[in-house]
């Protein structure tokens, strides 16, 4: 993504690998409709993103005055936070943005402005940072020769750049390490052969696409020798809420001795939940089920579930990558010394 | 499938659920073609066409020595178990075919060709009584109110009619009981969504389409109460090759304490093989995965995996459904007991 101009390019992840693309923001409303419709996608980015929306809402305000500039911004937050439910980045990106405003508030509108833009610049540019750094703990993790399943994409298009999940196989790549990657496609959206294939091909890692349901005979089959996925949502006890399918294949690892890791930053970390029950699971639109593209493949009038998350007991979790560290069970204590540690609230 | 004027008719399942169309099979050729393209597919189906394969192959000799025809059809046997690996309904169909052809030899050609066609026409038959004795025997498993996990297409499209794990579902329903189903779209070829949705909604059976990666969330929520798959081999010791992601489905099942059936006729059994290890898994051509009909999914130059089955070790299966009673575990017991009681050899 690129805030250039008093607009914000966002690559449309919908005509990904055909066509490299740009679709231009120009207000908070164009931000809110690119997350609904998956212009843009995964947790981190979806945070980012969502804070050049207010950046974007913030120049929408034509008044000086600042109780009403923070009114109106707090009218497009409520916009921006009901275009998807489950990834909770967007609202801690969300909230960081309106308490920056809020604890600036004397400044007047046009330094809010300002000050809104350089906050939302400056998230973009730790994203970038932060993903570096949980590629740095996590290849550790990773052996020479490892064989890594990831599913969907928690890749640089899921982030500002680098990306979480891929973050980490990147940086075992460069650490010179012999990765190869095996990518589940990801129905129904096809994040994994639209964009993470592509990703990893774009930097010369060896990956080998799979549908989702053959995971299991590569991990039974010994190909498959760890297991790598970003993180929607990651509760206080350890439960991590990502893209449907997750559950599937930290049963299936844990039932083969694969390790499961997941990879996210502080960010995705929600410890006013106690677990993942709580996890809101947003539910798509049966047409991404019933069709690809424009090709019908089911019969009409076919009754369709097409919940887009779930949710993955700490239990399967053999450990969280983060920026701040690599975090193992038991969760509910490890994550909250973590958050003690460097005063995160 | 309908045989008429000397000519095999197959409904075109890659045209469903979008077109019902026949396609005509008047060499033997013909029928290798249809099994191979999946025009026809299931293992008891792939069975009797390749039966009828055998008819055309006769019927293609025009001699009258006896032992020319039996090196002849010999050879359209070899081509028609070339189509595809990994069911063994095939191979035994061929067999059976070639048996009684041998038993028959002292009859002379003009006879053979008859023999055949009625041992091809009491195969098709057989089939359908097989099919409902196993929905018999299946559906004293299910209760009211059980909503049935399915995977690929065990239906009647998969069999000469009423279909295996359908079978069963179709049983319980015709019993009374209130049964809905869950159908896995089952990636690559979209059996479930284009398949068993279709014959489903034909019959008034409620089903819910979602893609293979969603069963788990499914199964962990407690919509799903029971599952039911058919089979394309059963090793000695129980294990169940099936069509890939079946592993995965009932790896979840296990973890869920939920029942996973297998509904197969007897001759899906290969007791000459004392476990899953060695049955031969397909792989089919990379296209099914990287497009969908004309569609491209994946970026260009990705490298694919297409494995066709995969297999489920005994330990995963509750009970196998057959058309001689329900068998139970340990399977190198109760599998052999069968096949002692019953003769078969």
């Amino acid at each position: 993504m690129e805030w250039k101009d008093n607009a914000l390019y966002l690559i449309d992840q919908t005509a990904l690998p055909h066509e490299k693309r740009y679709v231009k923001c120009r207000t908070y409303k164009d931000v809110a409709r690119a997350i609904k419709d998956m212009i843009v996608r995964g947790a981190p980015a979806i945070g980012v993103t969502a804070a050049y929306g207010l950046v974007l809402g913030a120049a929408e305000y034509e008044g000086d005055n600042v109780q009403d500039f923070l009114n109106h911004i707090e009218v497009v937050a409520k916009q921006l936070r009901e275009t998807r439910p489950t990834a909770v980045n967007l609202f801690w990106a969300i909230q960081r943005m309106l308490d920056v405003a809020c604890v600036n508030r004397d400044k007047g509108v046009d330094a809010l402005r300002d000050i809104l833009l350089k906050e939302a610049n400056s998230m973009a540019q730790e994203d970038v940072e932060i993903n570096r750094k949980i590629g740095c703990w996590g290849q550790k993790l990773l052996k020479d020769g490892d064989v890594v399943l990831t599913h969907c994409n928690a890749g640089a298009l899921a982030t500002v750049g680098y990306g979480t999940a891929l973050g980490v196989i990147r940086a075992a790549h460069e650490a010179g390490k012999n990765i190869s990657v095996f990518a589940d496609e990801t129905r129904p959206y096809l994040q994994g052969a639209r964009l993470t294939a592509w990703e990893l091909m774009e930097d010369g890692i060896p990956v080998t696409l799979i549908t989702d349901n053959m995971a299991g005979y590569f991990m039974k089959k010994g190909t498959i020798t760890a297991v790598i996925v970003g993180a929607d949502r990651i509760a206080a006890n350890g439960d991590v809420a990502n893209k449907i399918g997750t559950y599937s294949i930290a049963v299936l690892a844990k039932e083969n001795n694969i390790p499961f890791y997941v990879a996210a930053p502080v960010s995705t970390l929600d410890l006013s939940l106690e677990s993942g029950e709580h996890i809101p699971i947003e539910e798509r639109n049966e047409r991404e089920v019933t069709h690809i593209g424009r090709i019908r493949i089911a019969p009409y009038g076919v009754n369709v579930a097409n919940p887009a998350f779930d949710v993955t007991p700490h239990t399967y979790v053999t450990s969280i990558i983060t920026e701040l560290g690599i975090v193992c069970p038991p969760y509910n204590q490890s994550l909250k010394k973590l958050f003690d540690k460097y005063n995160i609230c």
